[in-house]
């Protein structure tokens, strides 16, 4: 059989699927996530699959808020933070497309309401909150009620990130090893860090950004570098687990800076060449070293573009301010 | 036995060593060499033997011319640019050192005189035309007459990419493998490029740089990714071959630009981070990204260092000029 994302959903439909009137009116949220050990590259590009495992910690009441309802006047309604979106436009299409796999043409249309509280200055990407909350929300519209496992593996065929998105705190994202891909999701780590703070910075932005999946594509077929990375990303996923652990602060942050400056040195080595910083993110990088090298114990992650995500304690907060105060402070545990 | 540079050195030694008169009044001079494929981690540290080929091409007219002679008030003198250096400094006894391995205690003061005629603006580190001139001078000072290919071993034992400056042109330093390293010599390609022009521009340096030493080791040590750079490098090798061969613009600057990008993608993943490049480097290479998408063919290379090194044809030169008035142009063939 070809295994494609309808043959891997229809295993867990009912035969014939309806909207549950009673649960419209709930709106289901999940957080964005920010990982430490990054998911950089697909085995299977149809499915999401990945070529490494990934670890990342969920940004509390930053994500997304996701409502479905059954559109009475007929067709799809997509509206993103409260504005009606064109039928044509990519991010609606991309939205009923996953609600096609669920839907597989009963005769309902569906109302998407989807608001995302991400601030506009974090940089963040809001397809991973998007396509976890909007999985949460198809599971509650057809009272699915499917394991989180598989709405995490589900979540993860809209958007690979999208499958840790799914939880609160730090989570994990097992590749896997299934062709159907069922085993490749994600699941909480039973670890609190009240301490623990993610500060977001934006950097002046430049010329439009190779988005992540083509840049993955690239970096997998042309740089000869990356042969290292799968080796690199297991060794790390292993210090972050020891460091999440022991509560090790200092092995949490140099693993997840190194992982990341991994990722995008993998992305420098491609051709053509993929790099995502501006300059202004090379200075935040040189005032970030300086910082550390003055005794403020703070590390930084980066993901497919100019920003940075710091990493630091509570008690360090007031000195990464100083050096960034339009940063973004995030308590991810509080 | 152990090897080491004195052991190695001596077999080419007569017993005994004396200036000749008459060749003392010569300067000899050895130009800068950028390489297309970067030498960038050792086999042995104290002989400087390389993990992979490289490939360079030299720079003309630009380099260093140095004058052995007796000082007949005694002890040794070492002059830069005109300038009397300290005994105890850094690189007088650098070059103090070099020349004791050919004088081995004989008995005469020598005075060291070298000219860089290298630009400041250029950014180039003077360490390979400086020990291939001083290699060429001991070579004429005390008659020894050797061959080319056992001077540019000599000359790679005070500086890797030394061993490349005793050529013009495009030269290749062949890794080798015996232990005592005599077949890691340099060696010119027979291979004339007329309209090949490189441009050198000079970005705002930022704080004190990791010495190239250094960062080398630390690279070999701590990156990951490194594992996957002698391969990189052999392919990046035959590439030029063949890009020299058929005169293939395109190939040369391609594989130049990714092999040094590819290069800085290890440093990059080193721990602690070894990013040489400042908010300026990252500024240059989107507009030469800019220019290139633009219909205007430059690539660039980078050492270990802020500053970009051009490479573009010379119907070019005017378009480059206008994004680069800065810039200094050298014409390697003419």
């Amino acid at each position: 059989m070809n295994i494609n994302k309808q043959s891997v959903v229809a295993e867990y439909l009912p035969q014939q699927i309806s909207p549950v009137k009673d649960s419209m009116d709930q709106a289901v949220f999940a957080p964005s996530n920010i990982a430490l050990c990054k998911y950089w590259g697909k085995r299977d590009a149809e499915l999401n699959l990945p070529i490494n495992s990934s670890l990342s910690v969920s940004l509390a009441h930053l994500g997304s808020k996701t409502r479905l309802s059954v559109n009475e006047s007929g067709g799809d309604e997509v509206w993103l933070n409260g504005q009606q979106v064109a039928a044509d436009d990519k991010f609606a299409s991309k939205v009923i497309d996953f609600i096609d796999l669920f839907r597989r043409g009963a005769d309902h249309g569906i109302k998407v309401e989807t608001e995302n509280n991400i601030p506009t200055a974090a940089g963040l990407a809001s397809s991973a909150s998007g396509f976890a909350a909007l999985t949460l929300a198809i599971d509650q519209f057809y009272a699915l009620n499917l394991p989180t496992q598989v709405l995490s593996a589900f979540a993860r065929m809209g958007s690979g990130s999208a499958s840790r998105s799914l939880f609160e705190g730090f989570v994990e994202w097992q590749m896997g090893v299934r062709e159907d891909g069922m085993d490749s999701f994600a699941f909480p780590l039973q670890a609190q860090w009240p301490d623990l703070r993610i500060g977001l910075i934006k950097v002046s932005t430049g010329p439009k950004a190779v988005d992540s999946r083509s840049g993955m594509n690239r970096t997998v077929d042309t740089a000869h570098l990356y042969q290292s990375w799968p080796l690199q990303a297991a060794a790390d996923l292993e210090k972050l687990h020891q460091a999440i652990t022991d509560n090790n602060f200092t092995l949490l942050g140099e693993t997840a800076e190194q992982n990341a400056l991994s990722m995008h040195a993998t992305m420098i080595a491609s051709w053509p060449p993929l790099l995502y910083w501006q300059p202004d993110s090379v200075a935040a990088m040189h005032a970030i070293w300086q910082l550390r090298a003055s005794g403020t114990e703070v590390y930084f992650t980066m993901d497919a573009g100019p920003n940075l995500k710091l990493l630091f304690s509570a008690a360090d907060e007031a000195a990464v301010k100083l050096q960034f105060p339009a940063m973004e402070v995030v308590c991810p545990f509080a």
